[in-house]
């Protein structure tokens, strides 16, 4: 059983909490107002704290903020977050003229190299932001299986993750290790991909995998 | 039967060259030196010409050149593409410092709209781009369905394209649509992933897909 905290009060945070309280977890929500969170949280079994607060009282610490404010955000919580396994599971991409994904917020590199870099004593490993956020927690619903990839430079921090995969009902051999953390290009690279499947299918679940 | 030119005479242009000719179209290689180029395709059934010519006698032509040099040497083809159907299968990405790919050379877009741009009279669809190149003409050789994705504002070029890609052994159900040209931004990226996969898993068959 971990403390383990989120960082978002989101759809993404939502799936996640439930699945992980379910497991034995003890969860805590980082969010920016905690009383006013409380209506939409009412009968989960987590508690309610600032971020910061969220971090600090939390062994394992996943950032479900939205990955266009990551880095400010959870760059403020150096601290908070030293010696903790930080696990990313955000998207940044930047919306052009015409209304549909133009790029990546990080052109040359990531979301999670950036957080890896703000935050150097803190172990970033990136994760499940390949899929609709419902499959995050329920991977074995789909057809097909998909896949959760991983990257981080932490080998103790990715077997970490991998345990938690399992808690949220990823079977072992629907992981796929990448490397190192950069190699978290690729996965949020696949957002681009993301946001024109949403936009023409919906919100059905869905997520992306290797055909092999 | 098509008069079919293929731009580029690497790996890719060899995969779909045979299956297109198995077919029953006509394939002319376009390469820069094509008395060079003869050895290696001896016994092919292709004619090999310079780029200029295979485009000028093709009413369907596919960009198998590398993606970072394709606008510019396509660019130069605007009257031999004039009218024609181009299919860009084509992936262009940078390189860091470490090895890694570092991010898109189209950062804001694609290779398929800057070709777009460049020749304005010809319609571009984007397809092919996120697997190894043996699986574009033999897809059902996977265990898991793979998905060609398909982008591209001319619907009587998509429609000619879907025919093909049924040509190159793709049943119709594992071809996704996604839209206008500007969505080939999605596939494009997923370019990312595809070289930490390789670089992982070496060059055993594999493509991208959409679990559901």
């Amino acid at each position: 059983m971990h403390d383990i905290g989120i960082l978002g009060s989101g759809r993404v945070a939502r799936a996640l909490a439930g699945k992980l309280a379910g497991a034995g977890h003890a969860i805590t929500i980082g969010t920016r107002d905690p009383a006013r969170a409380a209506a939409a949280w009412a009968g989960a079994r987590v508690a309610l704290r600032d971020c910061a607060e969220a971090a600090r009282r939390s062994a394992i610490v996943v950032n479900a903020t939205p990955g266009d404010t990551s880095v400010e955000r959870l760059g403020a919580l150096r601290e908070e977050l030293k010696g903790k396994v930080l696990i990313d599971v955000s998207n940044a991409t930047l919306r052009g003229q015409d209304g549909l994904p133009s790029g990546l917020l990080y052109a040359s590199g990531s979301v999670a190299e950036r957080l890896q870099a703000a935050l150097p004593e803190t172990a970033v490993v990136k994760t499940l932001n390949t899929m609709l956020f419902t499959v995050m927690a329920d991977p074995t619903s789909l057809r097909v299986p998909p896949t959760a990839f991983l990257s981080g430079d932490d080998e103790n921090a990715k077997a970490v993750v991998r345990r938690l995969l399992g808690d949220l009902g990823w079977p072992e051999g629907y992981i796929e290790d990448l490397g190192e953390l950069a190699t978290a290009r690729g996965p949020e690279a696949v957002a681009l991909l993301v946001t024109a499947v949403v936009r023409k299918r919906g919100l059905a679940p869905f997520a992306f995998t290797i055909a092999r």
